[in-house]
């Protein structure tokens, strides 16, 4: 049955490489989703998919009929009720506030032109006002595990269906954890980037100087791969932020990760049994964990919805709550309504105080890679919501709220199951940018792990090997010396948070010299052209490209940097050496590397 | 007479280079200042200065007895009374506001530390809530060059004790346009830095957020000594900011600078004269003058004090003011009450409007290396203020006030004077962390002025020549080819934002070579050990080093980065070539640089 196809990126492009089409699948997938499925406000109409498709036949013919230049084509996607998607409605889960938007949000736009289709609007908590999936007059979304639980939100349905396998990917937006908690609840993939990567604008604000849209999906690569292609700056939107140059790739080896040195679970001894076993597992991996003290994040989160920043979501819909409040959800209304109680002063009260907390988080970051956290301490159901709706919605926020206040970046990553059977998750949270790194160090944990798409039975495909290119921002460097692991001058290169990436082989086309004279000693490298040249063993490193002015900086006569070309071709930058030093040098190539030379030199020694 | 010495910082150090002792100098110039001169609210005690010279006595043990490690060793320098010092009270001009503090501020610690010596606290406008200098119970501060006219504020003390030559320079604050405002009204130099540059810690605050610790001097070198001295990092304020890695000494030739297209003077023709007449000047500079639609800037600045940011200043001074609001100057209370007014939805709703004016903002600013300004439109009287206090003081603001809420650095200075005699100033305005290149300009305006020393008859001394060291952040490269200026590859320089510093010549111990087979046709430079080499024509070039990398990206095989010698001996950064290559390039070295080889090709072709 197609609707459980949960079907990863790679599935889909494959399928679309061996000759299916579109207009074929798409038809049938949208032909059995469900209109009373509580995950979806509204779904594609037939004429809203065909129209999609046209388009998509039209960027089809401008890229010369091949698919591979797009890289979601034919992709379904699922897009939260409060983001824009020309010709669907947008109601952000309260009909009387619904309107129909001209264009597309920034980041839809940006998906649809990669190929990607929006096959439905998915429900949420109204206002993107909860983390828990049940106020929403369209109904309260079950859990994809078992339906008397919460599913968690604000991004209720745009988790569920990514959890069910009806759509590879979704479009969320996080706030407060709207992101990350519902993954968690549901097995999957909940990437909230950095703020102002991805473009806000299309996207109807709950508090529009910390709104995050975020991305859903079964697998990493597949998260990670849509964050790619979304996260691209927008002058139109005041909160959108340039990218700084160099975004690191991966931290350094084995990275510090700070936990909560009392993590906090309200009682819920099974989650924190999971957690628990959880960091067990992790400590396997070549990683660092350090119990810090969590108390200026817990204080920094509970500013969000106890502070006024509650004000935010009042800017947002005051004239509406005007004259519309009694058809709002109560809870969501109620919670709302307390901007009311702020008034101007104690905004700027709370933002000093946010500014004290974010340089002492700054220090209490300052030695660590990132935070490992419980993505979600509880799992209610939906009884214990009705019972207790806002308290049991806050403590859920515990290891969300104050991420965007920080301005800090998230990933929500499955990490198994509870002892009753339901999923749990755990999310590595970075300094601003931070992105790529925390994806990286997120596959080595998904590696580890034998895992199941969301609610679905199909186990995770495995991951595409982490692309060897150089990140961006970052300029790759062979050297061949000092600069070796272990060799002296070696800090220059980790002091700039270089990460070495292999050994290999010059071309077989140099020579190595010991230099006269030079203090710690190193050698030249010459490139000849008259056949006598040798393959010399390099390290290549990647280095932020802007630290590599001031390592340039370092480097004495007679050494500098030029390019070198590599025994499989490649080139890249590295040592070379001016003509005249190599005169009264010594000719060292037979050793065909800087170490077994001096490790020779220093058996002789030891000789003597 | 003492109280008029006007010495500059250079004529302090050459008097304690000569003997003279600050027991000495200091006395005798605290005791002739006027306790009933109203730009001062306390001048330091025989006791409060002697515990300063003690402490100074032991600085200077503690550098070894000498004074040239104390860049102001006994300099007296005056500090705006919202700015704590140790010993004295701090009154923020509001008596039963007083209070003892018990450390220095950040600021005055550090100038402190640098051997500057505190002798007293000047007068303000209430809690620094003001432009005008006459909101003081402590009496209003009469301009320096004609006493029925307004001295500007809301540092009016601290512009006054300046202008006449009573300390060499002095701390105010700029939030509004505090520091810049006065400076112009009285002739001296106004710097107001990037917002977080100099730590506020110790500060009263007017706008937490916007608040600026701001340097009078009375001429520029001096101004910039201080701040080099005042702007570093502090950890233990949230407001602080770490300068980044570069920061511009200057901007390329021939900038760029905004200035309005339809000024403002609000009928004061005097003044929009003099502006008229300082333009003409700026453009015999080598300067574009670009007029610019001023609307997005004007915009920006009524939201200072008609917007919610005037609960900034409550948020400062709330329990005072509930308690002792009787206590305060009416007009500054009957402004912060403005607060009142607004919500913390007002309050974020501000802040939207923020964020898109600076995005605004930030696109008129692309093609421009800043902004020039009139320091201020008008220049009151003091009758006029007490008619009109809000008015008069609001159109002050005009050119200052939205400054701070742009994230953007200004420096007032003084530009000769109006038809009535009074001074005109003018103010540029530049991005965060341009407040060098600020000075430089500025340094190259005020070389065609003929000026005076604030209000006093003595002339401004000759600057010390712009130092031709290499800016923090920025490296130093020789290029001899391609690179220099009209060649096919410069751009790669100037779009890293590249200035040139100079051509010269290197040691001569340099052959040069026409590569063959190279595109563009590029030569290499080869260094010999023989004698045989010359003196080659170079350019030096100053790059941001966070751009270096790239640069260095970009160069191509048997070309790459070393060291140079240059002919007075340095040594910078500069294109090197692999020996390979020379074997079949053609020897150029006669011609002396490369310029003059194309030259000869071309002539040669030519002829042919």
């Amino acid at each position: 049955m197609l609707t459980t196809l949960a079907w990863t990126l790679p599935q889909w492009q494959s399928a679309y490489h061996n000759g299916t089409t579109p207009d074929h699948l798409l038809s049938a997938l949208v032909g059995h989703l469900d209109p009373q499925d509580p995950a979806w406000i509204s779904i594609a109409t037939p004429d809203q998919l065909s129209q999609q498709l046209v388009e998509l036949a039209l960027k089809l013919e401008q890229s010369s009929g091949d698919i591979s230049r797009l890289p979601l084509y034919g992709v379904p996607f699922a897009v939260k009720d409060n983001i824009d998607v020309a010709g669907f409605p947008t109601t952000a889960a309260c009909p009387a506030y619904a309107y129909k938007p001209k264009a597309d949000a920034h980041t839809v736009a940006l998906l649809k032109a990669a190929g990607a289709i929006v096959v439905g609007k998915t429900n949420l908590d109204q206002f993107a006002t909860g983390l828990v999936g049940t106020r929403s007059p369209y109904g309260a979304v079950p859990n994809s595990f078992k339906p008397e639980y919460i599913s968690g939100g604000s991004s209720s349905g745009s988790a569920s269906t990514v959890a069910r396998g009806l759509v590879p990917f979704s479009l969320g937006t996080d706030t407060a954890g709207s992101g990350r908690v519902p993954a968690s609840l549901n097995n999957i993939i909940g990437l909230k980037g950095t703020c102002g990567a991805m473009s806000i604008r299309g996207v109807v604000p709950a508090c529009r100087s910390l709104d995050v849209v975020s991305i859903f999906a079964l697998t990493l690569d597949d998260a990670s791969m849509v964050f790619e292609l979304a996260a691209q700056y927008d002058a139109a939107e005041a909160y959108s932020r340039q990218a700084p140059t160099a975004r690191p790739n991966s931290f350094s080896q084995g990275p510090r990760l700070g936990i909560p040195a009392s993590p906090q679970f309200y009682g819920d001894s099974v989650s924190a049994d999971a957690w628990e076993s959880t960091l067990a597992q992790w400590s396997d991996l070549d990683v660092e964990l350090v119990p810090i003290d969590f108390s200026p994040f817990s204080e920094l989160a509970a500013l969000l919805y106890d502070g006024p920043w509650v004000a935010e979501r009042h800017a947002a819909v005051e004239i509406f709550m005007r004259d519309h409040g009694s058809e709002m959800n109560p809870v969501v209304r109620g919670i709302i309504e307390q901007a009311k109680k702020f008034s101007a002063t104690d905004a700027f009260k709370a933002e000093y105080r946010r500014a004290e907390l974010r340089r002492t988080i700054e220090q209490i970051m300052a030695p660590l890679s990132g935070l490992l956290v419980p993505s979600a301490p509880t799992f209610p159901t939906l009884a214990d919501l009705l019972e207790e709706p806002v308290n049991r919605n806050s403590e859920l926020g515990t290891y969300t709220n104050f991420v965007n206040l920080a301005d800090m970046c998230a990933l929500a990553i499955p990490a198994g199951f509870r002892s009753d059977g339901l999923p749990f998750g755990v999310t590595l949270i970075g300094r601003a940018w931070h992105d790529k790194a925390l994806q990286t160090l997120a596959q080595q944990w998904l590696a580890t792990q034998t895992l199941t798409l969301g609610a679905t039975n199909q186990s995770v495909p495995a991951s595409t090997p982490i692309s060897p290119e150089v990140a961006p921002g970052y300029l790759r460097v062979a050297v061949v010396g000092a600069h070796l692991t272990g060799m002296p001058l070696n800090s220059q290169l980790t002091e700039r948070q270089a990460v070495l990436v292999e050994e290999t082989l010059t071309a077989p086309s140099y020579r190595l010299f010991a230099l006269a004279n030079t203090t710690p000693p190193k050698p030249g490298l010459q490139h000849v052209t008259d056949g006598s040249g040798k393959s010399i063993i390099v390290e290549l490193w990647d280095m932020p490209i802007e630290h590599f002015g001031s390592f340039v900086g370092l480097i004495p006569a007679p050494l500098g940097i030029g390019s070198l070309t590599l025994a499989d071709g490649r080139t890249v930058k590295g040592f070379i050496c001016e003509g005249w030093a190599l005169a009264d040098a010594t000719d060292i190539t037979d050793f065909g590397g800087w170490r077994a030379y001096l490790a020779e030199k220093a058996a002789e020694k030891a000789k003597a």
